[in-house]
C-alpha cells in the first residue's frame, strides 16, 4: 500500500495543510484562517479537521497515513510536543500539549511537531535551495526574524529548543530600538517587516501598515522609504556574515515574506553579508528560499519520514 | 601496555607538549618558545622535538604511545592536518602539512591536528567548565577573539573549517574601528585585549603595551582604564548573548587571557550576556574556563583518543 504523511503548518494568521509523499511530492493543499484570538482549542480543532479531512482523502485513495507531521509558531519542546512559548498572535499557545491534542483529535496517531521556521529550513533543505548542502544556515524575514542552523540534514534545537532566535542579537544599525522581546537595538527592532514600517512611518510621518506600502513609496522614489528598506537590509545582511563566520554553513537560505521586496532589498542585504565575510567564506552561496509557501509542509512531513527511515 | 598520548599545543609565542592519558591526566609538560618568526620549517621542528622527547619519555616507562594530538593557531583543514589560514604571528604558517611534517619528524605516525581554540574547547567540555554538557558555547579572548561550537563532544568546525570565527560579527560598540580582518566595526576591534590597549591609549593619550597595565591603571582609580575595560567586556557579553539565543548551548565557557583581568571584566562580560538573554535561556550557565593553559594539551590529546574509541 502507497504511503503518505498528513502535513500541517500552523501560523499566526494560516493554518496549512496538505499530502506529502516520502519523496517529498505536495498534494491537496488546504488552508483554514487560524484563530489565533480564540486560544488553543479552537487552533487545535481547526488544525485537527484539515488534518482528518486528508485523512480521509488519503485512505479513500488506498493511501496508508503514516503519521501527522507539524510545523507551528512558537518555541516546541521536541520531545513532547509541547508549546514552550509563544507569542501572543496565537493566544495562550504557550503550554498546549499539540502533540497529544493533534493525535487524539485528528485520528493519525504519530505526530510529530517542530517549530515553524525549523520546518521551513528543513523543507529547503530537503528538496529547496538547500538541497544537498551538508549544512545551512537558514533565516526567515518577515513579521519576526527566526534561523535555523540544518547540520547533516537535522535542525540544531539547542539544549532548551530555543536555537534559532536570530532576531534578538544586537545590532549596529538598531542602537536603543525597542524590541517585541523587552529588549532594545535588536536585529529584529530594526530589520523586520513591522520595524520596517515603523522606522518609516516615524521617519516620514507617515502611518502606512504594510511593508508592501514601503516598497511602492520607494519604487515611486521615496529616499525616506528607499533609505527604510536599505537599513533594515544591510543590518540583516551584516549579522548574518557575522553568524556565517561564526558558522561556517556550506549555505546561507533566506526565506519568509520580506524578500518579496525584490531587489530592492535583496541587492543591499547580500552586499552586506559579503562584506563581513572573512576571505575563506567568500564563495558562500547565499539563496533565495525555494519552495515557497509549502515549504513548512514539506519540512513538516520531513519530520515523520526521518522517523521511519 | 599502558597507553598514552602526545600532546601539542603550537601558540604563536610558546610551543606546550605533555603526555596525556585516556582518563585525561597531563604529565610532562614541556614548553619551548615558538620560532614564530623563522617559518614553518622552525616551528614544526621545534614541535617535533618537543614530541620526539616525549615518545622517548614514554617508551622508556615501557607506556605505548598511541598518537599525537596537536592544536595549533591558524585554520586548519581537519581532514588533511594542513594550515588553510593563520594571521602572520607564525610567519608563512599558512598552507603547512602539521600533520605529515610532524608525523615524519616526530618517530608518531598517527597524528591529529586541529585548530588550538576548537582544541582548547575540546578539553574544557572533555573535563574542564563544560564537562558533562551535551554542548557548550566556548569562547576564548585574549589577542584575538575565537569561537567553538561543542556538540556532543564533537567541535563543529563547519563546511570550510572555519567555524568560531566570534571575533568578526558587527557589534554596536565597534562602529568604524578598524579589525585586523581589514574590516571595520567588529568584535575583535574593541573587545581582544590589545584592541582594549589600543582603545585606552587612544583615549588616555597614553603608550601602555599590555592589558596587564590597563588592568593595573583601573585598579588605581583611572577612570578611563575602568571605562575601556568595561566596553570591551559589555560589548563581549552582549555578543555572546545574541549567539546564545541563536545557539542555545547548554553551558557558555570564557577562556583566554583576558578574563585574568578579574571581577572588573567578569561581572559587566555576564551582566551584557543575561541582558540579551531571552527568558528560557535565563539560567544559562557562563562559566570561566577551568582547565588553565592545559586545556588545549588535553582537547588535543582528547583528538587522539576520540578516534580510537
Amino acid at each position: 500500500m502507497a504511503q503518505t504523511v498528513v502535513a500541517l503548518d500552523i501560523g499566526g494568521t494560516k493554518t496549512a495543510a496538505a499530502l506529502v509523499t516520502a519523496e517529498g511530492a505536495v498534494t491537496d493543499v488546504t488552508t483554514a484562517p487560524t484563530p489565533g484570538d480564540q486560544g488553543p482549542e479552537a487552533i487545535v480543532r481547526v488544525a485537527s479537521g484539515l488534518a482528518a479531512d486528508l485523512l480521509v482523502t488519503a485512505t479513500a485513495r488506498g493511501h496508508e497515513v503514516v503519521g501527522l507531521g507539524v510545523g507551528s509558531a512558537g518555541v516546541i519542546d521536541t520531545a513532547t510536543g509541547r508549546v514552550v512559548s509563544a507569542t501572543e498572535v496565537l493566544r495562550d499557545w504557550a503550554g498546549t500539549e499539540v502533540r497529544d491534542a493533534l493525535s487524539e483529535l485528528s485520528g493519525i496517531r504519530h505526530v510529530v511537531v517542530d517549530n515553524d521556521v525549523h520546518a521551513h529550513a528543513l523543507g529547503e533543505t530537503w528538496l529547496g535551495a538547500a538541497s544537498g548542502a551538508s549544512s545551512a544556515f537558514f533565516v526567515a524575514v518577515g513579521t519576526g526574524i527566526g534561523a535555523s542552523v540544518v547540520i547533516d540534514g537535522t535542525v540544531w534545537h539547542g539544549r532548551r529548543d530555543v536555537a534559532g532566535h536570530f532576531g534578538h542579537v544586537a545590532v549596529p544599525h538598531a542602537g536603543g530600538m525597542p524590541c517585541v522581546c523587552g529588549g532594545s537595538g535588536h536585529l529584529e527592532a530594526v530589520a523586520a517587516g513591522p520595524a520596517m514600517v515603523w522606522s518609516y512611518n516615524r521617519r516620514a510621518r507617515a502611518d502606512l501598515t504594510s511593508l508592501a506600502d514601503v516598497a511602492r513609496r520607494a519604487d515611486a522614489g521615496d529616499r525616506l522609504a528607499v533609505m527604510t528598506i536599505d537599513i533594515g537590509a544591510r543590518a540583516l545582511g551584516s549579522a548574518i556574515g557575522g553568524a556565517a563566520n561564526l558558522l561556517d554553513p556550506e549555505v546561507v537560505v533566506i526565506g519568509g515574506g520580506v524578500p518579496g521586496i525584490g531587489a530592492r532589498w535583496w541587492e543591499p542585504m547580500e552586499e552586506a553579508v559579503r562584506a563581513e565575510l572573512l576571505p575563506p567564506l567568500a564563495e558562500l552561496p547565499v539563496l533565495p528560499a525555494r519552495l515557497g509557501s509549502a515549504a513548512a509542509l514539506v519540512g513538516a512531513a520531513r519530520l515523520v519520514w526521518k522517523g521511519l527511515a
